[in-house]
């Protein structure tokens, strides 16, 4: 028997990304993002949600670019720093010692240090309602070296993500592997 | 100096939901989904795509409904199981033995075993390529009374979700709290 909790987004966990965007005068931003994912495998999509209050919101509008960059548990701190200035009034990157990067693909800084980055252009725009939410199409994922295994690919263990609780609005790492997916589950044959 | 990966859906980490729904003949099903999300605020939203090819994506563009559904880590092999197999030739309820409870807001079953679920209407359905984006109001959540707080909140700690990496085809526990958002990374006054 459950308990009602009302019409609430506490559903748990969501990702902790971090857009990459150019303002008006091509200066680099960027801000905290929970209400993201991964929306479609072809094209490679990633949808963000943001509120048309926010400065990014703009400037996405502006250049239908952006960046989603995933921060490592030691960069928690400037990645909660981002989501709680606005780049209307402060310059994130100085003020964090983090890096922008100019995108060659699309118009959107990433962010150096942060170990995985997907360069994103605007495909579609839907108005949901408080928040707007933009579907990019990945053009490139990159990574940073150290955060890649033996094969290439991103090492979620190396690159150490967290994600959010929007129940208790508490940040948590990811921890030890379950095992794999499409094989935990099977039939015994 | 970043290294091109390509143009992928390998971001992560990604959540481990499971949707909840009728088919044609109202028995319930259930699949496992990494490509959702909360994607707006007000009204509250969670954003679901799927393939056209899936069984879920019938049932939900009959039904226009659908439920989110959170397994914890001790479930993840009855999660996997449902995103191996179709409902359209395995009963999912009878197989990994747990229990679909109708819902009285919208016709969609969810799963009485995992400990949190939001019950959504479409609201949007969005094609984006391979994947249909259905974007469903969030009309309540519900939580097993073992997974929730001494406040009554829902408890990520006492939930225990777990999160996938779609670069390596792994499923990762939520592991300890690394501090409260809009907090660690604030300015020192």
């Amino acid at each position: 028997m459950k308990k009602s909790l009302g019409a609430k987004t506490i559903v748990h966990p969501t990702p902790v990304f971090v857009i990459g965007s150019y303002d008006a005068e091509d200066r680099p931003n960027m801000m905290a993002a929970a209400w993201t994912g991964i929306c479609c495998s072809d094209p490679p999509c990633m949808g963000v949600s943001l509120r048309a209050a926010t400065y990014t919101h703009g400037n996405i509008v502006r250049n239908q670019a952006f960046t989603v960059n995933v921060p490592s548990v030691s960069q928690a701190p400037q990645a909660d720093y981002v989501g709680i200035y606005s780049g209307k009034d402060t310059e994130k990157f100085g003020e964090t010692g983090l890096t922008p990067v100019k995108s060659d693909l699309v118009k959107a800084p990433y962010v150096e240090e942060f170990g995985l980055v997907a360069e994103c252009k605007v495909i579609q725009t839907i108005e949901i309602g408080l928040h707007t939410q933009f579907i990019g199409q990945i053009l490139d994922v990159k990574a940073n070296e150290e955060t890649l295994d033996s094969q290439g690919r991103p090492d979620l263990t190396a690159l150490q993500p967290f994600v959010f609780s929007p129940a208790d609005g508490t940040y948590y790492e990811v921890g030890e592997s379950l095992g794999r997916a499409f094989s935990i589950g099977k039939r015994e044959e």
